[in-house]
Parts: C-alpha cells; structure tokens; sequence
C-alpha cells in the first residue's frame, strides 16, 4: 500500500511502531474533543493524572448530550466542565451552541490533523481530510497529557465514488448503501478512505454525513481528501489558511475496493434494530409512523435543514406523527433565520428542539408505545430511543420529510420536484459561545467546581495469575454498548457517578444483573461475535470493572470498546475454536488462567469439568496495562516518571 | 356592590344560586380547557361519567406539559388525548403549538364568556375580559358533561390603575406589586377587577400576565374590561367580530378598593420560595446568578421577548450562567423570525426550547446545586425548578436580561434606553396545528387509543359517619401542591397512573408518607393556613385518596385545592379554634365524627384523651358529594337520572 491519505497523514503521526497492517503504531495526537457524557469522567481522569495543562495543540470541551437537566446533576456536570476547562487550557463549546461533531467540523477541523474524541462518533471530521478517531474518555484524558493513541495500524479500503446522486437522494444513502453491503462488522480494522471523479459532487456536510455514520461498520475511520470542496468549505468558514492539498497519489494501492456508483443509488432504510438492516425505501414504504426526527450529528447541516424546509414549505406534518427537527449548531439555525427557511419549518408544524443529539441519544423525544419512528440518525438499537418496544428506521432527511408528510414511510422521489435552494457563500461566524482557554498565570488560579453528584474515580488492583469466578451472563452476537451501559435521560446524568450508573449495567438483558455481580463478588462474561458494538463510552467497561467483572470471554470485540476493556483492566478473550461458546452457560464456576498474558490462556470449567483454549490479541504493552490494573495507574506510573 | 364586570359576566351565568359574596352559585361553563399534565384524567373521567360529546360551546386540549418525552408515556398520553378529543368532540393543539394559555388567548379567548381550564393559571384570560377559572379536571369533566360549575359568589377588589410604567417597568412588576401587597392568600374568595385609567397603557398580553399571576394571590379569578385595547388586539388575531365592549358601570361598586400608580412602580422581584416575597429589585441586586429562564404563560408573549432581544442584541450572554427562552407560542416564534429578532436571541447566546411550559414546571433546565434563576415564571416553590437548593428568582423579562447580562441579579434601569420596537397590526395566523371537532358521526366512529400507562380509574366508597385513623403527617403553613404532589420530569408522566403516582405523595416532607399511609389503611393530615396553595392538579386529592386520607383538618384551605378534596372524597375540616392545632401530634389516633357533615363535627383524640371542635364550610351539596365518595360517582348518577 502506498500514496493512500491515510498513509500520509499517519506516516507524519507514528511516534512508534511500524506502518504495516494489523501491527500497533502509537500515533502523535494533535486535537482532542469531548463531549459532556463521556466528558466528566474524561476530565476527572485527566486530573487523575496529574498535569498541569493539556498538551495537545488543540483540545475542546462541547456540552451536547445532557442537556435536559430534569434535576441538578446535568447543570453541576456542566460547571464542572466548564471550570475544568478554564483550569487546563481548554476551549469551553457552552451548552446551546451545537453538536460537537458539527461545531467541531465548522469551527476547528483541520485537514491533516490527527483527532481524538470521547466519541464514537468523531470521525465525522474525516470529511475534512482529518484523521479522526472515537476513543475512550481515559484515552483522550492521555492524549490531553501528552501521550500518544495506540491503533493497530489499518487496512485501507479505497471507497471509489463514481457518477452523480439522483433528486431525492443524498450523502445518507451513500453510507446506507456501503452498510447494506458490509455491515456493522465489515469495518474491523479498516479505513474507509474515499476517492474517485464522484467526489466532486460531494460538499464537506455530505461528507461528513458519510464519515459519520461509517462508524456503524466498526471500521477506524472514514476519510475524504482535502481538495477543492474542502477549500471552499473552510474559506466560507473564514479559515481558508488552514486549507492544505491532501490527495491520495495516483497510483495509490488500497488494501480493498469498493465501488459504488452514485447514480446507482436509490432511497434506502435501515430497518429496526440495526444500521446494518439496509432495504430500499420502496419495499417498506407505506408502513404507518408515529415520529419523524431529523437532526443529530449525522444529518443536521445547514443543506440537511434547507432541503427539510422547502419540501415542507406551505404543507402541514401529517396529523398522525409528530416531526422534531434538531440543528446541529448555532450556525445553522442563524442562516436558516436569515433566509426565511426556518419559518417554512416552523409553519409547517416542526417541533424545534435545541441544537443537540436529543432524541439521537434516546434525550428526550421517546415515540410512543410500539411506535414506528423515522430517525435521520446513525443508531437504532433496541431501546436506545426511549421507548423499549419502538421500531426504528435510520434514513435521509429527504425520507424522513416525505414521511413527514405522508405520515407513512415514504420514498421521497413521490414528492415531485427537488427543492431548489442557494448554499451561501460566506457562513455566518460567530464564535462568541466558544469560551477561550485561559492564559497559563490565570489558568493556575482557577477553581474547578464539582457538583456533589461528582464522585471519586474507584480505583482497582493489579489483576491475579488466575482468575476464578462465575459466569454471570451468557450473550448473544452483536451486543451494543447500549445493551451494557444504557444511555437514555435517566441514566446518562449518572455518568461522573460509577457506583450508581453501575446499577444499569446489563439490565435490559438481565435486571438483576448488576446486584448478582456485586454478590458474587464479580466473574465472567461470555459472549458472542462483536461484543460491544456502538458508542465509544468507557462506563461500558468501567462500570462492569466496578461490579468485579474479571473477563469477558467471547467470539470477537469491537474497536473502541475492546480498548475501552484493557483501559480498565478487564481482559478481554476469545475462543479459540469458537465452538467452544456452546460449552460454557451462566453459573459454572470458572478459572482462567492468565499469567502474564503473554502466553497461552487457559480456562478451566471447574463446574462442567471440561477445559478450553483462548486467545487474545493483545500487544505486549496492553498485556502490561491489563496487569496492573488498568490504564490509569499504568500512566500515572509513566508521568511520574 | 353592581355594575362591575364580574356581576355583569356572572348575572348572565348564574343558573341556581344567588349573588351574594360567599354563597354558592351554580354558574353555565361555555368554554373548557385542559393542559396534558391534567388532561389525561380529565378525560378519563369524562369517559367514566359516558356522555357521548362534549356539551359545550367550545372545549380544546392542548399539549404543553410534558413533552419531553424521556420514555414513552409521554407520546402515549399525547396519543390518547389526540383520540380523546376526536372521540368526543373537541379541538386538540397539537405538541408544539404552544402554551395553553398563551394559544387559548390568541386564537379562542372571547369577552363575556365563561371558561374553566385544568390548570390554575386560566385565569389569564381574563386579560381579554372572559370569566376565567382554574378547577380540578373533574371539573372540567363534569362542564363538558354539561354541569354547571359552583363557586363562592366571589367578593369583587376593583384594581384602580392610573398612571403609565416607566421605562424598564412593565405588566409583571404591577402583579408582583399586587402580591407584595396581598400574600399569597389575600385574594381568597376575591376576584381581583382592574380598572382605571392606567388601563389604556396595558396591552392585552401585558394585562395576561397580571391575570396570569393573579392566581398567585390566591383569588377566583382576575378580569380586565373588553375594551378598545382588547378591540385592537382580536382584530390583529383576525377575530374582531367576537370582541364586544365589557366595561364597568360609572358607579359600579367594588367590595375593596386597590389603587396603584403604574408611574411610582420599580423594578421588583419575588424571592424564594414564595411569590409573596417581593422586594425592589435595587435592594438584592448584585447576587451571582447562576440560570436566566424567560418564558412560561406568565411571560412568553411577543412582546416580552421583543424586550429581551432587544436588549440582547450584539451583546453575549454572561459566560456565568446560561440563558434558556421558550416562547409562548408558534406565533410568537413565527414573528420573532419575521422580524430578524429570533437571531438577536441566538447571536446572544440563549438556548431556545420548545414552546411549552419547559422549566417553569421543572420540565428539563432544573439549575445547578444551590444554583441561583432568575425566572419570569409566576411560581417558585422550593424543589419545583427540579433542583431541590435552588434558589428562584420571579422577575419580569426586563430584570431577567439585565440579569442575564450582567451575571447577577440586576436592575434593568441600569441597561440604558430601553429598547424601541414595533408591535404588529396584525398577528401571523397559522391554526393548522389545531385539529377541528369530527363532526359527530365521524366522531362516533372514531377509536380512543390508550396507553399502557393510562391505568383504569381507582373508585372509591362512600365515607363513614366516623372517620378513623392516626395522624400520619402534621404539617405547617403554606404547603403548596408541589409539596403534596410532586411535578417535574421525573413524576408527571406519571399523570395517568394513580397507583404509581401515589408513591410521590408528600415525599418532600415524609419519604415513607405513601407507604406509611397504604400501610396504616390511610389516616389523617393536619396542616396549618392554607393548605394546598398551588396548581389545580387534582392529582393533590386524588393521589392521597388512594392512600387512604379520610379527612384533612388544617387552619384554612387554598380554594382549588378545597374542591379538589371534596370531589374526591378526602373531608377537608378545619379548628373552630386554630390553637387546637396544637393539640395533635403525628401519630395520635383520631376519631372524627362527621355524620352527614350537615350538623356539628367532633374529633376525639384517643391517643390524648381529648376532644376538639371542627368546623367546614361545605354547602349541603358538597356534603352529599363527599358522602357518596366523591363527584364522579355523584355525576354519574346525575347523568343516569
């Protein structure tokens, strides 16, 4: 592989290691985001530490996901943020001013930069040219100080676009499609990078539709070159100076292609419960909705928003649903002020909510029992909007409004007529909810202010040669972090709180889950393929590690989570013949030995009197981390030092 | 007394009884509304009386309480109300059209007419000369089955208004003048008539706002005259043919005379937790705000957010708090869009929220631990903003944005001009969010969708000549509904389930009251000078219904809360002598033999030995209502014959 833009932009990164496939490389970290639910923890592991400020060229705090403040603890999560910022150099995005990924996007992304964020999410600057990565909050809390990220170094699957998108169908049918063709798997240690002569027609928020929402595939990140699009882009955001030409070369070698012809492309839907369930819009269309919501950091652009308003304009939502719509920034809901078009929305009957995920993140907006809600949103695992027997459907804010409208699901093109609609030049700027980092002498005197839901981080022991206990649960495939760690209103404003957010763990799979564990004094999980699909969360891990999980034992992990397991010392393992699940159910008694985690790993089912190999992929240094309890005594150990 | 506005409007209602002050009169209800927090029993009850449509003039749902939407029972209950309304011939205001009484005074309000809505603050529409009253929802059932509704012939304060609010003073500093003056108890048994000629300088919304917080005085209801203001302002609503003139006769005689001279007023504030606590804003100025909230049915108007955006215009938002907006209503928004105005709040930096009731009824924005609001809401009881050492602040629009501005509670004289801008001749009229009555055959064959949280109605058996039980709570003065009954986003979805709400009852003063009380098979409350001031949230009477209250004997009873106990069935006593108060302790045993509740009622205190003299001032009717258990079987009964 060479000449790829992943290859230049890490090659310029790599602190150590080497750049082939699947070996780990520890990559310079120049930006870090977060927002406010992975944030608190974040920050409070960054005090942790023990630094005095952040090292990063760049790092912000955005406050876009608790926002509904039923009691105090999302408003003092908030001021803890806040201060935190103002005491270690950071840039402060106050509640209000839009969703990290958007504002991130138009106010600070940089073509070439390498990204973290407490977010899975975060690779939506991958529109930009930026090399963008959701991470673990204690993984960004290390960049902050200085350290650099770990990845297994990635294959690149050159995406080629070709043609044009047809009327009706936009930027979210392009990465449904590539779901439709690989999955929420197919992404594993993978890059997806773009290119080809379809790009051209590709603005930066299409884009950045794109990267976004390619985290369902599991991939690293998703990549778009810097090229004219993004010059333009960045000059009507006032920061052409930080464009630069990042371009793949020509002879470029992809580990994989994918080809997809945009003119190809038609409607599409992911069906309840996964992104993965992707079907043209015309074999569901007709089936009777509830709710409409567009917005969310997938689909609230300025263009997502104009396309919504002229196809609503002098029409009223249908009276059998209800339509939300969510911006994605300040910016956007001012230029839809500017030109009238919010009007159009507002006429016709849309419920505006703040600019922030809402409903996305199940904050809010919950349909109603059984209800069919169409979601311009990336996500639509079972539960996750609130309601635990909704049916979601993921789809283009060009079929969520024709929904709208109809008040069934609906295939936009039987609306008529594309809107016509002018993109502005300029972009409206206007920085003044974006608090600066404080001069270093001011900074010092700063007071960070913990509101007394804020609790000490539990701290864990280095981890035995042998572990022994019982298997607790018994899972399926697929297993998303919204299943171990629920997000949703009621549990989100716990999230700076382990031991009260440790009520939660697993508790849509087994209610009594979390007060067994605690009982038991931990034990194991076992699961199936792709455990802990979804958010970046780290309270999936931690968590479970606070109810004594020792291992989770299972066919395979997904990414950020199976970092998410060796930042907080629970080792995570597979089968090595994965037939070897059917031998193992909840309550046997078990020990596994793991030694130094170097070697092999054993398991012993003391219960069924049967033994099993296991594997593992974990580098020499995770092996370390794991042993001694986790990342954060591992690098309070190598600052102090 | 003759001539006023209320004898005119009630001479023409009266349909049994006479009009003294202080005897009962049966008055024609021509209009009703409900609010979703209230409605769903409302409704529930209607249903239970089976009377097939509504016999009124006009009835409207609207949806503006609970809307966001945490899970589903929210969506489940705007659902049934939707079906409801359909069934059963009323109008419904869909979610996102606004507040009730900010959208029943645009666009239904009508001089003359009688109207009684589920929420304690219907008397804004007073403001346009209507008779406006807050009831139980049971009520407000029961004048949709056609019943008259029976009040205390009101004793008339006529409000004599002369002069004209200076610069920076405006509608919400002469209520909070009235309050300053008469507590939250001096309107009592009163309606509060302004006249004078002050009047011509107070706009239809500015007066809304007095009628609007009148409620917090505690008196049946507030009027102004329909006059050419009112004139004016249903000709800019594009309903000039329903005003007509409603004006006092020169030597009308009012029971109590008011004067206040808008020229002298200044700046004022309620400070917590009572909208009796008023001082001028100069004497607490320059505490550190934490939380700026504008908006609610006090202060939501066009005009008051014109002022504040005004006032924000090329100005940011003090980095030390947040400020939140939410209009009243669509239309509101619509013209603050049209005018370029809506941008001046956003460039600031106000969060804008849905156009509901939101924080004013800790429905999300709850401020942080010990956090200081400054709200332009009409209540601040202790815990109601979601956060239980909250410290709110009632001000009007103008403190508000000072206040926002400078980061403390400040005094808006100190901004400079005040602001100058335009009112529109005519008002954006958009009524496609309200859907239309069915006509009749259509309705008949409409279906009623409920919820899985809309739980059947408890019932309820006739009372005991003896009532018999200990005391399980003795409370002080002033306890509000939201000490009895909790609101906020965490117990009002729960509006539709009486067996789950019930475990809310009183827990602010007693964590185990509800299951002390289901425990013990019920028991006694004492309470001291008006108990249950507050909402009309029938839930307050209901809920300790259920848990088996017999009787309440307090010193004296807030008017709302007082039907609401006899329409179901928990006896509300108070002291011939209030030192007996002191005679009872929780947990004493009581006896009260209250007979037909036509003749004497006595307590003797078994655990004491003593014995006390009760006294109510129930009418035969409601005697026989309590005795039967309540109104809903009485109406039923009622209906059948």
């Amino acid at each position: 592989m060479s000449g790829t833009i992943t290859e230049k932009i890490l090659r310029q990164h790599i602190v150590e290691g080497k750049a082939v496939v699947g070996e780990e490389v520890a990559l310079k970290i120049d930006h870090t985001l977060t927002q406010d639910a992975t944030g608190t923890m974040a920050y409070l592991q960054f005090e942790a530490i023990g630094i005095d400020r952040v090292k990063t060229e760049l790092s912000i705090s955005f406050v876009d996901h608790n926002v509904l403040q039923t009691d105090s603890k999302n408003a003092d999560d908030h001021r803890y943020l806040q201060s935190v910022a103002q005491k270690y150099g950071l840039y402060f995005s106050r509640p209000g001013n839009g969703i990290c990924h958007q504002v991130y996007l138009e106010r600070f992304s940089c073509p070439g930069k390498t990204l973290i964020g407490s977010d899975s999410h975060t690779p939506t600057a991958g529109a930009i040219g930026s090399f963008a990565i959701g991470a673990g909050g204690l993984d960004v809390a290390a960049a902050m100080a200085g350290e650099p990220f770990r990845i297994k170094y990635p294959a690149v699957v050159g995406v080629k676009l070709t043609g044009r998108l047809s009327d009706w169908v936009s930027a979210k049918d392009v990465i449904l499609e590539v779901l439709r063709r690989i999955n929420v798997d197919g992404g594993f240690g993978k890059v997806l990078e773009y290119f080809g002569p379809g790009l051209k027609n590709l603005t930066v928020p299409d884009r950045a539709t794109i990267t976004n929402m390619g985290t369902e595939t599991g991939c690293t990140t998703s990549i778009f070159p810097s090229d004219e699009v993004t010059q333009k882009f960045l000059k009507a955001q006032g920061r052409g100076e930080q464009w630069q030409e990042i371009m793949p070369d020509e002879d470029a070698r992809y580990d994989e292609i994918m080809e997809i012809n945009l003119s190809e492309l038609e409607p599409l839907v992911a069906l309840p419960h996964s992104p993965g369930r992707v079907k043209p819009v015309r074999e569901v269309a007709g089936l009777k909705v509830n709710q409409v919501a567009i917005g969310s950091c997938t689909n609230s652009s300025l263009r997502d928003l104009k396309v919504v308003a002229h196809a609503l304009k002098d029409k009223t939502v249908s009276p059998n649903l209800h339509l939300t719509v969510s911006a994605g920034s300040r910016q956007v809901v001012e230029h839809l002020i500017d030109s009238g078009e919010m009007k159009y929305l507002i006429r016709a009957g849309a419920r505006i909510l703040e600019n922030t995920c809402g409903p996305c993140i199940g904050m809010g907006s919950a349909p109603c029992s059984s209800g069919v809600s169409v979601r311009t949103f990336n996500r639509n695992f079972e539960g996750r909007s609130g309601t635990k027997d909704a049916q979601v459907f993921l789809a283009s804010p060009e079929v969520a409004v024709a929904s709208a409208l109809t008040g069934t699901l609906s295939d936009p093109r039987e609306l008529g007529d594309y809107p016509k609609f002018e993109m502005p030049d300029q972009f409206l700027i206007n920085d003044n909810m974006i608090i600066e980092p404080l001069p270093f002498e001011d900074a010092k005197n700063s007071k960070v202010v913990y509101g007394p839901n804020i609790k000490p981080l539990p701290t864990f022991s280095p981890l035995a040669d042998v572990l022994k206990g019982e298997v607790l649960v018994k899972l399926g495939d697929n297993i998303t972090t919204d299943h171990i760690m629920p997000a949703g209103a009621k549990v989100l404003p716990l999230r700076s709180n382990i031991p009260e957010i440790s009520k939660y763990v697993l508790k849509a799979v087994d209610k009594n889950f979390s007060k067994n564990a605690l009982e038991k004094n931990g034990g194991f999980i076992i699961a199936g393929e792709n455990y802990g699909q979804g958010s970046s969360r780290e309270h999936a891990a931690l968590a479970p590690k606070y109810l004594g999980i020792k291992a989770v034992i299972g066919k395979s992990f997904a990414r950020i989570h199976l970092a998410n397991l060796i930042n907080f010392g629970i080792v995570p393992l597979t089968f090595e013949n994965p037939g070897d699940y059917d031998m193992i159910e909840t309550g046997d008694f078990l020990e596994v030995g793991i030694g130094d985690l170097q070697g092999e790993v054993f398991l012993n089912n003391i219960t069924k009197g049967t033994k099993i190999k296991l594997v593992h992929t974990l580098s020499p240094l995770d092996a370390k981390i794991l042993k001694v309890g986790g990342k954060l005594p591992w690098i309070k150990k190598n600052v102090a030092n």
